[in-house]
């Protein structure tokens, strides 16, 4: 990125007091701002960084007025957050949006297809059959077996392992190293004491404005599908068994494992490294703590639930404290015990 | 898979009841059967759904009798579920064993040999002095270092890493990203507070029939080697550390982690998301649950334990039950006491 | 390895006593030597084994007094345990400084240099405007982006990828299928309940001296550098969120999470599958349990925790062993309150 800030100021219809021909290469945060960099202040909490901030330029709400001096060049913007987002969105499509046409060598199997303006990138492999969109970037050592659809506009990120029959929405995001579609692990135990592997022939579907982190593992479903539904957002190293569905707009942070067979809601938020076991149904808008084990279906929407095994937040939080207090509790009840020992010492004393 | 519903038949030694012409292009569970579909019903608890099957077929056991009319056409065998494995099976092996040859550009190294019928994948990558057994097939963007021997009919997925002198069994399958033979985390703390590698130049042995989920690591032992039994079986995501041995036919299922040189005994089954410390022993045929910490040794064969630090089972689930009753019993504890109070209160007043 | 005693005896400033023509090929623990490997003896507690070791060879202390006849050729230095680190070192030196040179095909993008003596593997990528030192491998299946440098004498291993921007000090490894640079888990929720990507525009930089395992994750910062400092070392699947600075020397086990914006100081030791919430930070030198959940920032330096939620490790110790006992308490309780109960009755039945 290298604007001036007058550019930058047209670009998000803002009015610009002080030097509009400073040039512009990076973002930052307003404290951590130096010489070339733009900031923005949207909350009054920060207004004190303004002051001494070593950023070029910061953008700021229309009503925003300074108390003292304030070094760096002002963009006066009607939304001073929007308009940052708005900057680092054109930011990342510019510099990602550069990336077009086919690297050699690269591999594409018979009777597939892409689309118009797409990217392949050297050593990126597409088996047959496949129809890639419009748009689609595929960077350089993905792979892609037969029979894939992936639609407009999604990018599959250096890497990533898309096992065949996987179909994937538009505008979705793959992060690196991450693996769709392979076996879900299912084993017939046999009278020997060995193991005999249940074919997982079923397939994977993602749908529309999906994120997925990096170095994910998204099984393949036994028979049917794996679902992930329009507009979850899955963070890196995230275990996704076979057959599971997980609902719309659900978010799944880091090292977070979802057992075979289980339903996740719409809505849902899961923290880190939460564990989740196989065939029950989690309802919609759930909210579940880092770290916890849910081992039951949770029927009733908006919960609020933490620990391993699971249960309320609340009531989690209090038995947490009671654990901690467990030694506290211990000396109470032998402090009682000694005297109910006195007690009856005393009465077969007296009586 | 294109079938007619009398060649299926035919392959499964069965009698077919209904249009035996009828085109079968994939598998479903009967719940969720489509035209084209076959299905199969083997336990009497889901016979209802044969009744509205949109399945075009469906495989049932020799006694089944229907008590009203089936749209779809049935295939009647010895054993219902038993035939339909093999169908999958046959179906999983048509699709896969399409694979044979050499794409290009590959890389092979100096004095490497491989076997009869295997398949090499564009971008995939073997070095120096590798065996690589008939009937292997290394799928696109894998690497294989130097030394390293792969026994017959083994397949190695996409992006599978694998280091010098590693040494894999028959008929194993390693999916996509994982990591094998990496070298272990050993560090010396050094008088000045920092950290020297300790030379990690043992390998990873790994026997017939193990099955390796995506996106796993397995470190080579400091000396000697870390040990895959033959016919273990690992999920996804699971780290096994330097100069571990998982026994014969032990399970572990996503996430769990197994520190540097213990020894897990046979036919274990470990759930997921467990962690296991170091330089312990687990007995033959130990039950982990998930989210489990282990950090003692299991001499006694056959136990289910659970809990971090884990423990029997129903012990754990018994203190987990009134962990959750924390809060009732510390009231009754404060009840106690006030009446503790109230009776000595009562004693000295009048006593 | 292929040394005669007698090179490997000059090559540590040894003394030979038995036959130094003998021929060595391999590292073993004493315990577990077979003819052609060299083993130490530097604890006197082993010393039984060294009458029965298989070992060609065994390096010992000078002060080494023999109390019965010895089968292996004995090599004295000044100290074995130091000596056979140095050979371990030397021999894995041999072996990977064997690579260097540019194998075909690989991939490299306009102006980007790399040093002196490098190796690029076949289909590894190197993108735009990257400086690659000098001594620096970069192993098959490898993916650098734009703008990268890499500090001399650093190892990316195979199917590492590491995105735009990312700056790595010298003599660092990053083992295999490793992702540095992707985006961190940033989304904004809109009114319709979907989320929107907040731009990560951010970068990662490693200083020197760092080793990172297989399969982990270190996520770019949204704006400024994910930061990990020089000497740490971070072992496989581990997660490192967006602007999270992890601080000299210090150790993370496997499966560790740390969440965005979080600080871990100096000198820390993590241990497995620990997870650590976002924006808070960590006193140096303080050790963490495995499995333990971090929710709040560590002020003093130099304490031991461990559970989710963290404490102190011997107070954790002792509520765990309470726990274990609650039925125990429990019971107690019932026989307090059945007194409790009897007393009453007494006391109102002869009140």
């Amino acid at each position: 990125m290298k604007f001036t800030v007058s550019e930058i100021a047209q670009m998000l219809d803002g009015t610009v007091v002080g030097d509009d021909q400073i040039i512009i290469n990076s973002a930052a945060k307003i404290e951590e701002g130096r010489p070339g960099c733009i900031s923005f202040l949207a909350n009054s909490k920060y207004e004190n960084y303004i002051y001494s901030t070593n950023s070029s330029a910061v953008i700021v709400n229309k009503d925003f007025t300074p108390k003292r001096e304030i070094a760096a060049t002002l963009i006066y913007v009607e939304n001073a957050y929007t308009a940052f987002t708005i900057l680092l969105e054109a930011y990342q499509k510019k510099m990602s949006g550069s990336k077009s046409g086919v690297e050699q060598p690269s591999f594409i199997g018979d009777n597939s297809l892409t689309g118009e303006d797409c990217y392949r990138g050297a050593f990126s492999y597409i088996g047959k059959n496949c129809m890639i969109g419009d748009g689609v970037k595929i960077y350089p050592n993905a792979y892609l077996g037969d029979n894939i659809s992936v639609g407009d506009n999604s990018v599959i990120h250096p890497g990533v392992r898309i096992y065949d029959n996987t179909i994937i929405g538009k505008s979705c995001v793959i992060f690196a190293n991450t693996v769709i579609g392979s076996d879900g692990f299912g084993f017939a135990p046999q009278s020997d004491g060995t193991y005999k592997a249940i074919p997982q022939t079923g397939n994977v579907v993602i749908e529309d404005n999906v994120s997925i982190g990096a170095n994910c593992s998204i099984d393949c479903a036994t028979m049917g599908s794996t679902i992930i539904r329009a507009g979850a957002k899955i963070d890196n190293l995230v275990q996704i068994a076979h057959n599971v569905e997980i609902g719309k707009n659900t978010v799944i942070a880091a090292q977070s494992g979802i057992s075979g067979s289980t339903t996740i809601g719409e809505q849902c938020v899961i923290a880190g490294q939460v564990g989740i076991v196989g065939h029950i149904s989690i309802a919609n808008n759930t909210k579940i703590g880092a770290q916890s084990g849910l081992g039951k279906s949770i029927k009733k929407e908006g919960l609020s639930l933490s620990g391993s095994p699971a249960r309320d937040l609340n009531e989690h939080l209090r038995s947490m404290a009671l654990v901690r207090r467990l030694p506290e509790m211990e000396e109470r009840l032998r402090e009682l015990e000694s005297k109910e020992v006195a007690s009856v010492i005393h009465k077969e004393t007296y009586k």
